[in-house]
Order: structure tokens, then C-alpha cells, then sequence
């Protein structure tokens, strides 16, 4: 069981509160009345989906002795027009750099933490489409 | 169209940054092998519901002239024993604080942001049981 609490600050602004222990602030877009201090909780999201990814890909090529020095993911997030404007796609590229990195390596981590391991994934793909892809820059 | 990039650090600390210009630390519990330096992905998931939720509630009892004077949500999110871990059941409880605050603005405010306009929570219910109480403290 995770447990946060969320505190009503100002404006639109919140400070979110987890069990681990961690406050982030949350505020919402000028454009919707918020003054922009913090991410809005959509981004969140995006976020949590590219950290667990980043997590299980980043786990699974250590395991497998790949020489990585660098992992970037870029999420994008493609918002529906009509209310609750909930993400209908959402794309992940992985940019995994390194040395002799093995794209079979790569290839079966991302598929380990996209079909099996990514409980973010999990929560996210019964209501969005989630898209892959990766890249490899040797050193 | 929302983008993030999130870059990997070291052990299991990941920085993500947001197309709204904020940057959060995410990190895994040492249980996971990760050194607890920022909130889990997954703990993102009930920061993003609650604050989502949050600003709804906060603005239509704003637009309804309700003397709100204080709002926290508490999440409980309930992962499966099984991979992908996902969140089975997220419970959200509103705690309205406030001077004369009606009841019927605040079920009202709830509802319509639960079953209209957050985002978070259309893109988190296809997976998750997304259940949710009040509560009214009167000043």
C-alpha cells in the first residue's frame, strides 16, 4: 500500500506528500488559472512512465554486463480534445549510450520492462496507447 | 502535445524534467536496489490523481463562492502481489476545511471532477478501481 497526501497551497498550487518521504509542489498552467510553480499533475504521468522504464531498462542491461554510460528517455504525451483530456498516446524513446552496447541487449530490456515489468506501463495502457522505440549511440 | 525527457543519474536516480520547465529527482526504495533520493515512478501516479483532483474541487467550490479555507487529499494506492505490481485499487479521501461549507457544492465538485474532468484519473481508472469519500471540517 503507497500512501501520499496532497495540500492545498495557493492558486491552484499543491504540495504532494509520498510515504517514501518526499514533498514535490504541483501547480497548474497559466492558461488554466495556475501560475506555473511546479508540474502539473498530467506530466506526472509522463514522468513516472519514463522513471519505471528508465528503472527496469537501466536494472536488466546492468544485469546482463552491458557497459552503459548514459540513458535518456524522451516521452511525449498526446492529450484527447474533449474533457477528461486524458493522454491517448503516449510515445517512449530510449537513447541508451555506450560501449559495445548489444541491441539484443537493449532490445529484450525494453521488452522485459514494457510486457512485464513497468506497473506505471501497467496503470497507463488500459486508457492510452503506448508506443516504443530505442536508439543506441556507441561510445 | 506534452513532452518530458528523463536522464538516467546513477544507481536508480533518474532526473526528469518537464515541458512546463521543472526538473524532480525519481529514485527506487533501497528495497529495489535505488537509494530513496526522490519519489518512486508509482508514488508519481497518486501525486498526479490527487492533485488533478485537487485543483477540480478547488476551483468549482471557488466558482461557487464557498469559503474554502483549506483541502488535502489523501491517496492510498493498492498494488497487485504480481508483476507488472500495478495499482489494483486507488482510494482518494477530500478533507474540506471552510466556513459554512455546503455539502451538496462539495459532492457536486467532487463528482464533476471525477466523472468529467480529471485527466489523471480517466487515464489511471481503465486499470484501477478508483474509489473516493469527503469529509467536511466546518471552521
Amino acid at each position: 500500500m503507497l500512501r501520499s497526501i496532497i495540500i492545498y497551497v495557493q492558486g491552484l498550487q499543491f504540495v504532494g506528500e509520498t510515504s517514501s518521504g518526499h514533498a514535490i509542489v504541483m501547480d497548474g498552467d497559466p492558461g488554466v488559472g495556475g501560475n506555473n510553480t511546479g508540474p502539473a499533475p498530467m506530466e506526472l504521468l509522463l514522468l513516472g512512465i519514463g522513471g519505471c522504464s528508465g528503472m527496469d531498462v537501466i536494472s536488466i542491461l546492468k544485469k546482463k554486463k552491458q557497459d552503459v554510460r548514459g540513458l535518456e528517455i524522451n516521452v511525449k504525451g498526446e492529450k484527447a480534445n474533449e474533457y477528461p483530456k486524458k493522454f491517448t498516446d503516449i510515445d517512449l524513446e530510449f537513447v541508451i549510450k555506450g560501449k559495445n552496447i548489444s541491441k539484443e541487449a537493449v532490445k529484450r530490456a525494453i521488452d522485459l520492462s514494457m510486457n512485464k515489468y513497468c506497473s506505471v506501463k501497467a496503470n497507463l495502457e488500459g486508457s492510452a496507447k503506448v508506443n516504443f522505440s530505442y536508439k543506441i549511440i556507441q561510445d
